[in-house]
C-alpha cells in the first residue's frame, strides 16, 4: 500500500487528508475512518504501524478521487525526529576520498524543513552554496529501544523519497556542526507516498538517482548502503527511543553538487528530482 | 506566572496536567479551561503564549492542590525543536581557551531527551563519560521566522533551567557531530516551571549554578552570555521558521566535568543541581 497525505484542491480550509494512492493514481480517503488523526505521524502514534494498515487495508475498495483533484503533501509531517546518516555510501567515500565510517555518522534536521513532493522551494537569502542529496528515507511504525538489527525488521512502516538539501557554506561554519545547513525550512522534500515495508522485501536493492534541470546528477543503487537500514535502526536505538513516525535518511550517492570540482549550486529556477525505484519520484523547483 | 505540567499522585492512569504553581507552592490545575491540550506545547500551539496567559489570569483564583500530591513533570514535552547553543559564556571560552564565536554555534537535541526537573535518569550503558552543563532555557510562545532581535522579546513565553547533559565520548565520535553524544534518553532534565518573560525583566542578569552531590562545579551568571536571547532567536529564525513551544538552550558556564584536568564524569547515584536565580532549581540522580 502506498500511504499518502493530501489536499482536496477544491477544499478552501486546505485540510491535511490522509489516503491510500491506487496502482491506478486516484487516492482513496481515509480521514472519515481515522478519526483525530490529524497526520500519518498521529495515526501512526496512535495505532501503530499494523494497526493503521489493518485499517487501510478494510477501505480498500472505497470511492477513489481522482489524483487531478487533489494536491499531494509530504507523506510525514511534524515527526518526532528526522535522523539522516552521513557519507553510508560506498560509492561515495570512493568519490570523497574518505574511509567508510566503522558506524553510521547520525545528523539530524528539524521539522521545519519538511516539504511536499512537488513543492516549490525558497532558495534561503543566507547561502549561496546550496545542493541536493537524492536519499531513501526510512518510516517507523513502532516505538523501540536498544532493538536489534535481526528485529528492526518489525519497526519499519515504509518507505519513502527524500532529497537532503543542504547549505555547503554553513556546513562549513557554525563550529563544523551541520545542522544549520540541513535544516533551512523546505531543505527536506519528501514522498510521493510511503510504500510499505511488505511491498519492499529488499531496500537495499534499490535504483536511486537524482537529476537537475533534466540532467543526471547522481545514480547509484541502495546496495552501495555501508550501513544497512536495520543496522541503522539498531545503532540509534541504542541512543534515543524511537517513535511511530520517526524517518531516516539513510545518506546519498555520489553527485551531489557541493563536492563536485568545480562545485555545482543551485539557483533560482532550477528543478530538482529524486527517483527510486518502486518508490516514485519528487519534483521540486527553486524558487 | 509559573506554568507546570504535573501528575496527580493519586492518579492511575498518570495523565499530563497543565497548571500554574503559587507562591504557596501549591498548583492551579487548568486542564479543564484547557480542552484538548494535553500539553504546554500543544497549549502554546493553539492559543499562543498570550492566549494561554490569558486563560490562566482568569483562574488564577481557583482551587489550589498542595504539592505533596502532584508529581512534578517537564514543563515542555515533545516540543517541535531543541536548539542548543555552544560556547556561549565568555567564562567558558576563556576557560577552554577558545576564542568567542562571531555567530551563535547551533546543535540539537531530540525530545527524547526531555525529562522531569526531579526523574533519575539512567546513565546510558554506550558512555563513560558523562557530564553536566546547567543553562538557561527560554521557551517560545509564538510563531516567525526572520524575526530581528529588537522584536525578538515579544516571541518569548519564558523561562526555565535546563541540565544539557552530554556524553564527552560520543561527542569526539561520530564524525565530530555532537548530536548522538547529546540526545541520549533522559539527557535534558528541565523545570521545575516555566517563568513567563513578564517576571523576567532582564534574562541576561541571573545567577546560575550546579552543584554535583553538593559541591558547587559552575558558578557564573547569564551577563557572561556573549549571544543574549534576543539574538539568539533573531540568528535562528533565519535558518528556521520557529514555533512555538521550541525551546533554545543558551549555553553553559565554566565547571562542567568534560573539561576539567583530569575531567570529572557522572557515576550512577550521583546527584546533580542546576539553579538560576527567580527560576529555581532542578535535582536529577542518576541510576
Amino acid at each position: 500500500m502506498r500511504f499518502v497525505q493530501f489536499r482536496l484542491l477544491k477544499d478552501t480550509i486546505k485540510a491535511t487528508r490522509i489516503g491510500l494512492q491506487k496502482k491506478s493514481g486516484g487516492i482513496v480517503d481515509l480521514s472519515d475512518v481515522l478519526p483525530n488523526c490529524h497526520s500519518i505521524v498521529e495515526a501512526l502514534g496512535k495505532l501503530g504501524g499494523n494497526g493503521l494498515i489493518k485499517i487501510a487495508q478494510t477501505n480498500l475498495a472505497n470511492k477513489e478521487t481522482s489524483c487531478s483533484k487533489v494536491q499531494l503533501l509530504a507523506p510525514i509531517t511534524s515527526p518526532d525526529k528526522i535522523f539522516c546518516i552521513g557519507l553510508n555510501y560506498r560509492d561515495t567515500c570512493k568519490e570523497l576520498g574518505f574511509a567508510p565510517p566503522d558506524e553510521p555518522l547520525v545528523f539530524s534536521k528539524f521539522s521545519n524543513s519538511i516539504t511536499g513532493p512537488f513543492d516549490k522551494i525558497k532558495h534561503p537569502d543566507i547561502s549561496k552554496e546550496v545542493f541536493w542529496e537524492a536519499e531513501l528515507a526510512v518510516v517507523l511504525g513502532k516505538k523501540g529501544k536498544n532493538i536489534e538489527a535481526s528485529e528492526a525488521k518489525d519497526y519499519v512502516f515504509g518507505y519513502t523519497v527524500a532529497n537532503d538539501l543542504t547549505a555547503l557554506d554553513w556546513h562549513k561554519k557554525n563550529g563544523g556542526q551541520w545542522l544549520l545547513g540541513k535544516t533551512m525550512d523546505g531543505f527536506c522534500p519528501i514522498g510521493p507516498n510511503i510504500l510499505t515495508a511488505d511491498k519492499v522485501p529488499d531496500p537495499h536493492n534499490l535504483k536511486i538517482s537524482c537529476s537537475v534541470n533534466g540532467q543526471i546528477k547522481q545514480t547509484s543503487n541502495t546496495n552501495q548502503l555501508i550501513h544497512g537500514v536495520f543496522d541503522c535502526i539498531s545503532f540509534l536505538s541504542k541512543f534515543c527511543t524511537l517513535l511511530p513516525g520517526d524517518i531516516i535518511l539513510t545518506g546519498t550517492p555520489p553527485g551531489s553538487g557541493g563536492f563536485a570540482k568545480p562545485p555545482q549550486f543551485l539557483q533560482e529556477g532550477d528543478v530538482v528530482e529524486c527517483e527510486i525505484e518502486q518508490l516514485g519520484k519528487i519534483r521540486n523547483q527553486i524558487e
